[in-house]
């Protein structure tokens, strides 16, 4: 099969699929250094916490690349400013972060501007590979989630374009399929950005795999009627105790599956982890714009004059979510036990 | 104030405000005989519970009134055969049923075709005028139900646009506002068809009433942060078990509110509530065309060849409705006593 990857690095260019434009057009943009990799995370360009990750390590490697000074302490002292600007971009996908603090601390280990150059376009390399193969993992953990003649639903888009490869919730969900096993396939348009109705029916289609789309409102209709087996979504971070912030609606639909006795499910990789917080109420959410609502594609919709409050995630308290499929394992609660075990045995 | 009337009857035509092309556009569009008045109900240029069966009310009249027949048995014959045309228009309104039912037993009542078309245009001007007496008078039932400095949130569309003149949740609202009281206001964007972010935007900004737009699934983010202090919406039909049929995502809201102890209001005329039916599971929900999920405004939105299920309602369980603001009083549990007590009394 043909890999869906978001992510290219080829001649010293960052080339990425530009995701604001599917289905309707595949255009590559290419990210000459570090500002415009930081452009195309800020304008959604790219997206999915994973392939955030993995963008701004590319990022950090660009930065480095490009100086000119000859000083190790001038040098770190100016990578560490570009790295600040590259975590800004975007506030609650941990993956960001996670991947600049790595990158820094690459280069720190190294002796000079030099090596610190080469060292660091080998290691975002090796986090894009890393990446791939951890979602492989996942799904290989969590192929026996969906029965035969079951059913799931999904949010958002987490799958191949919001990682390196393969996906996360959608990558669960193939490598179920791909176990030969039949199952019904539901997945949200996912307002205001429509990544699901954009991004996860294009990966389903390319995938082979049948999908039905809905409105995200008709989630807990489907819920009540006992079609939907199971929810798995992706996450842009997890505190300590399993709080899960995630694309606004994803608590909806948690609360849905809880009071209809459905399993929710959660597939991050370890480093959407973050140990640092206590709880999801910690985790900062990113305020997006009011057009975002109101306009769609540069016409207006609602009327002139009207404000939309427009929050990117949402969290989702641990109590709501059955498990945590990861490449270190299924992680069940108690989460903050749990958690904790699966990030140390990944290190 | 400038009341809006989405359905005006002058000179033997019925002029509706085209709800398909609001709030960029205001345009006036005239149903001169009963089967454009049925696609105006199809194409929703006309849509709300209450305003549907308005419609239809005029479109019994206008069958009346274009039929040549001269003897009773065959006028009857046609005329209820126009009247099965008419509640075919949409299934999942019980209004329209009972505008049409209401109609034909006048008709039926009459001597002649001359008296009958007489009557039944007469009739239907008093079912216009009874509406807006109705929403008034359910408005001010419930005008203790939002405090100063509280807030509400309103799905879909229950304004002066869903009914003949002054709304039902947004009715209530409106009278909460009325009574001098300040609150916080929102509203969902109610995707497919944007009832919330085209219409009752639009009703907001012309009441004066400022209020904050949100995507359908942020609604529950906003309950959890503790933002909303009530949820009230409309009905397309309550069953006598108090199981209430409205726009999808209203059994969403329901559970949300719940699940974060938040009081769920539906406000709907005694003309919603059908006890022919014991539960809401023997409500037939409409399923419309993919395309309003796939398509926006004929621009292809999801990759082609995806289908959506597009149902145009859900049914909320009696458990989640806190209560039911009527023109007969505020309806609560146990509502299998309580809906039938209110239905008696408003006869």
């Amino acid at each position: 099969m043909n890999e869906i990857r978001p992510i290219e690095w080829a001649n010293g260019t960052l080339r990425l699929i530009d995701q604001t434009r599917l289905p309707s057009e595949e255009v590559i943009v290419e990210a000459n250094g570090y500002l415009e990799a930081v452009n195309a995370i800020k304008s959604m360009q790219v997206r999915g916490a994973p392939a955030i990750g993995v963008t701004a390590a590319y990022a950090v490697a660009m930065a480095a690349r490009d100086s000119n000074i000859e000083d190790k302490p001038t040098f770190m002292q100016c990578l560490t400013e570009a790295g600040v600007t590259i975590k800004a971009a975007r506030p609650t996908a941990v993956n960001l972060m996670w991947a600049v603090d790595r990158m820094i601390g690459i280069a720190e280990s190294q002796p000079d501007p030099a090596s610190i150059k080469e060292r660091l376009l080998a290691e975002a390399i090796s986090i894009e590979k890393e990446d791939e193969i951890i979602n492989r993992r996942m799904g290989e953990n969590g192929k026996d989630l969906i029965p035969e003649g079951g059913s799931v639903l999904t949010h958002c888009n987490a799958g191949a374009l919001a990682t390196a490869a393969f996906g996360t919730a959608v990558g669960v969900i193939r490598a179920n399929w791909e176990d030969g096993k039949r199952f019904n396939v539901f997945n949200t348009e996912t307002r205001p950005f429509l990544q699901g109705a954009r991004l996860t029916a294009w990966e389903f289609k390319k995938l082979g795999i049948p999908s039905t789309l809905v409105v995200d409102s008709a989630a807990g209709m489907l819920m009540r009627r006992g079609e939907i087996g199971c929810v798995i979504t992706g996450a842009d971070r997890i505190a300590a105790n399993g709080d899960t912030a995630n694309k606004i609606g994803t608590y909806s639909l948690a609360v849905l599956a809880k009071e209809n006795g459905i399993p929710f499910y959660v597939a991050a990789p370890i480093s959407t982890v973050d140990l640092s917080l206590n709880n999801g109420d910690q985790i900062e959410i990113e305020e997006r714009s009011s057009d975002e609502v109101t306009d769609f594609r540069g016409v207006q919709i609602a009327p002139i004059g009207v404000e939309a409050f427009n929050p990117g995630f949402d969290v989702t308290p641990a109590r709501y979510v059955s498990a945590i499929i990861t490449e270190a394992g299924i992680v069940r609660p108690p989460f903050k036990e749990n958690l904790n075990l699966a990030v140390k045995s990944a290190q």
